[in-house]
């Protein structure tokens, strides 16, 4: 029997909305997620988890309130649970997520910006 | 402040060791290590956790019991827990793994690729 690789290249091609992460993985009570983002996104934090952005393709920046940090494509940031933090990119940005089950994308913040969970692709 | 970013790249250029996996960040209870190997792992399982290859450079195989995948850079596979499994690969492949902290790499399994834990670049 032949298992099926998830190729995240195929995966991107296959939806377009922004700071809308989709689910390509499960591992444990994890999710692997792909989210594609442009802009400013909201301040939030995540009070029970820690949170890690893999960047796939172009440049983002995560701010804290004291500082920021920038990725490029090939780069990885742990952000800390309970870490205020806003998410950006100047020109579209694409991301590999990983957090546990359930988690909402703008924490406690709300607003429009809260994506659906469970949105596999 | 300036906070800085995980460069997968950077990481992969300190080691050349085989079958050794180097811790590059830790999210909660889990860690994401690097891994270069090449040829022939040995057979052997989780009991208690999945486990994830994410394929960053090269190509590998993971032989089940019952049949194999094949992963390319770019493409990621989650083996389930308890499933026995053999990773292998014709010529260096670098990965980028996800698992519970602690984790054997040889799970019970033992022999000479069983790797010291804890190992950070």
């Amino acid at each position: 029997m032949t298992y099926r690789a998830i190729n995240l290249s195929e995966k991107l091609g296959k939806f377009s909305d922004l700071w809308a992460p989709k689910i390509v993985a499960e591992m444990n009570d994890y999710e692997f997620k792909l989210v594609k983002f442009s802009g400013d996104f909201v301040w939030h934090d995540h009070k029970d988890t820690d949170e890690v952005f893999i960047v796939l393709f172009g440049n983002m920046e995560i701010e804290f309130r004291d500082g920021l940090v920038q990725l490029a494509a090939g780069e990885m940031y742990v952000i800390k649970k309970g870490t205020e933090h806003r998410t950006r990119a100047a020109s579209e940005c694409h991301a590999l997520l990983v957090e546990p089950r359930g988690v909402t994308n703008t924490g406690d913040a709300g607003g429009d910006l809260t994506a659906a969970k469970d949105v596999w692709v």
